[in-house]
């Protein structure tokens, strides 16, 4: 069992920042996110494009957003349970809450914050029959551990930025690398392209289009995909791994039976207050809430983890009183020992 | 007569940031301070020192926060009215409003947005019973224009960083710095500390302590500053300016004869929609608001500014519909004619 004091659903940009404002009350979060790394929508959908409309940034890429977030919430040591999503919550009778993972991992918290976003980012899959049977034995619909693929033969599909980059990516780490695609055009930044059709030249990616994957051989684990490429017979490719990259799409999902009020796909959260939903102890923040004037931008998702984490504490320490200090004033002091401050001013003679 | 979408009394980060947001929604912005330069609360009194809680800064000093919103919003065009207080506002007849500052510059907007921080920031006057009269010829609290004070004598009062800073940088520009404190020691960043007993050294700053100036003379404008030191007689030291910085403290002032609902030194705001006071058309934003729960920290004001533009759009623009694109899909459309816009994917063969 994974204890903390606010556990955190979604590790999109909304709850990496809940991170930070829970640590300065030094309360310690943990966050389950289905996708394989953090960052939610800016790491799985937009991760090199820039935004222009988060605060003081003229312009920052999605990708550098969320390092940016995890460098500043780092002295706070969050825990992570990733490409688990939370599937069910219960309530004990002490008032704190379990929720657990399709995987079965079980996290303990008085507080609950659902960052959830647009929902638990879940594989887009291909129609082939017997796919099922084959996941987690050599089929993967994202990549959590690139260096499982060391000196394997992979086959990925796909034609977007994922199907892409994971090409190239592997081309230095697998013993061989197929890209399959069903149109000859790949759709992706430029240089991605560039570089897969340098790649191909080379002899080093073998690529097929326009053609599709249609079936997966194998006893116990995927031995060879069978391909079906326009006027050709069928062919099958001996491969240890099948990598079907045709993109994540959010689903609210379990989180909508937990007994929250949902509007417009949404979790209803007083917004005059603290961003609590009808369930004392469980706030909803980000995009996943909705009330009057609800903007899904990133930056309500840092005001209203700021407003709840205040919530929360009075929640966890009925009676203790909080002060609030500015950072510049009072420092940041860190779980890991580290503390940022700033330089005092001196008082001192000039003679 | 200043004329604008949105007028905004403030140019603290809430009071900038509230130009991106609008310009976003094609509105256009002017500012008024009392204080010479933007920033508010984050250039008069910190702007050296680190803020460790903007969303996906790790540290970023209060200078550099002001900067960084400055160049954001610069595609905007936002008009400024600096070095005044904004001490009236009538309604007219057509639903807009009017501002006048202390010295007799109109504004007219039919959306008013206070962004006032903790108030207007005035000087502290020092004790000197004639000073009043030497006001605008020749005694100034802050400094505007720096080039006003080229090749002239300037005798500045104080034992903070603005007395520091200002006379390092005047040194550079006046014909003679005289600098004035009641005690030997000063009271600052080491640096500047330093740098002012190494140009006193070498005799390019004229240091008196423990000292203090207790009459301005001169007709029709300052002439020279009486001045009295420990076991001296009083002595007067001719010069062209008098620049007392004993620090600027933000007082509400004005504001709070505007009819607007007062709680705790701040203004009452509907949280739970936008941000708007008891007069509709006027919106209270940042430190100046205050609503259950309210955090007067720097990232809130930034959400409440949001909100609070598109509930100004739709005041303005009540039968135009609007569509919320993101940044990062639709661009940002200056309007000094410039665009920023993410690089588009490409569709492209692999061959
Ligand atoms: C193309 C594009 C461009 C955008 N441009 C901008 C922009 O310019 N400015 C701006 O402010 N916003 C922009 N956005 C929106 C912005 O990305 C979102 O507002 C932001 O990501 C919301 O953050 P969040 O943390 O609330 O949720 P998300 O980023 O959606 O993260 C939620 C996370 O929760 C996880 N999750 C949900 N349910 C579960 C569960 N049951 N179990 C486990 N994990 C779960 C998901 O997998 C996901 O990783 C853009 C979005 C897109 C798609
Ligand atoms: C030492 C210190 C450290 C801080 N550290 C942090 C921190 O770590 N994190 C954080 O989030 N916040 C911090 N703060 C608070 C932060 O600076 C404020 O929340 C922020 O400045 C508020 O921004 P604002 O734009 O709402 O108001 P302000 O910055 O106060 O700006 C308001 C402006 O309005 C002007 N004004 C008011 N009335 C009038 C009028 N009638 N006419 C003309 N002009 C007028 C004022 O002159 C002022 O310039 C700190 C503050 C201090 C003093």
């Amino acid at each position: 069992m994974i204890k903390t004091d606010i556990l955190i659903i979604g590790a999109g940009p909304t709850g990496l920042f809940t991170v930070f404002e829970a640590g300065l009350l030094k309360l310690r979060c943990h966050l389950i996110d289905a996708l394989p790394q953090p960052g939610g929508q800016c790491s799985e959908i937009y991760p090199k494009k820039p935004i222009y409309d988060i605060p003081a940034y003229p312009e920052i890429l999605a990708g550098d957003l969320t390092d940016k977030l995890m460098e500043q919430i780092k002295q706070f040591e969050p825990g992570f349970t990733l490409g688990e999503r939370a599937d069910t919550i219960d309530k004990q009778e002490d008032g704190t809450f379990i929720v657990t993972t399709n995987k079965g991992t079980k996290h303990q918290a008085p507080v609950v914050a659902i960052a959830g976003g647009l929902g638990s980012f879940e594989p887009r899959k291909p129609p082939i029959s017997n796919i099922n049977n084959y996941e987690g034995k050599g089929v993967e619909y994202m990549i959590k551990e690139p260096e499982m693929y060391r000196g394997k033969d992979v086959v990925i599909a796909g034609g977007g930025d994922s199907a892409l980059d994971w090409s190239i990516f592997l081309a230095d780490v697998a013993n061989s690398v197929t890209l399959i695609h069903r149109r000859n055009e790949f759709r992706g930044h430029l240089d991605s392209v560039d570089q897969v059709q340098k790649l191909k030249n080379e002899g080093i990616i073998n690529l097929i289009t326009p053609a599709e994957v249609k079936e997966i051989v194998g006893n116990d684990k995927v031995e060879g995909v069978v391909v079906h490429k326009d006027n050709e017979e069928p062919f099958t490719i001996p491969t240890d791994h099948f990598i079907p990259l045709f993109g994540l799409s959010p689903k609210l999902g379990p989180i909508a039976d937990w007994g929250l009020e949902i509007e417009k796909n949404a979790i209803k959260v007083n917004n005059a207050l603290d961003y609590q939903t009808n369930i004392p102890g469980i706030y909803a923040i980000g995009d996943v809430n909705t009330y009057p004037g609800k903007l899904k931008l990133i930056l309500c998702g840092f005001h209203e983890a700021t407003l709840m984490c205040q919530s929360a504490f009075k929640r966890i320490f009925p009676d203790k009183k909080y002060v609030m200090k500015y950072t510049t004033v009072g420092g940041v002091e860190g779980f890991d020992g580290t503390k940022k401050e700033a330089p005092k001013a001196v008082i001192k003679k000039i003679e």
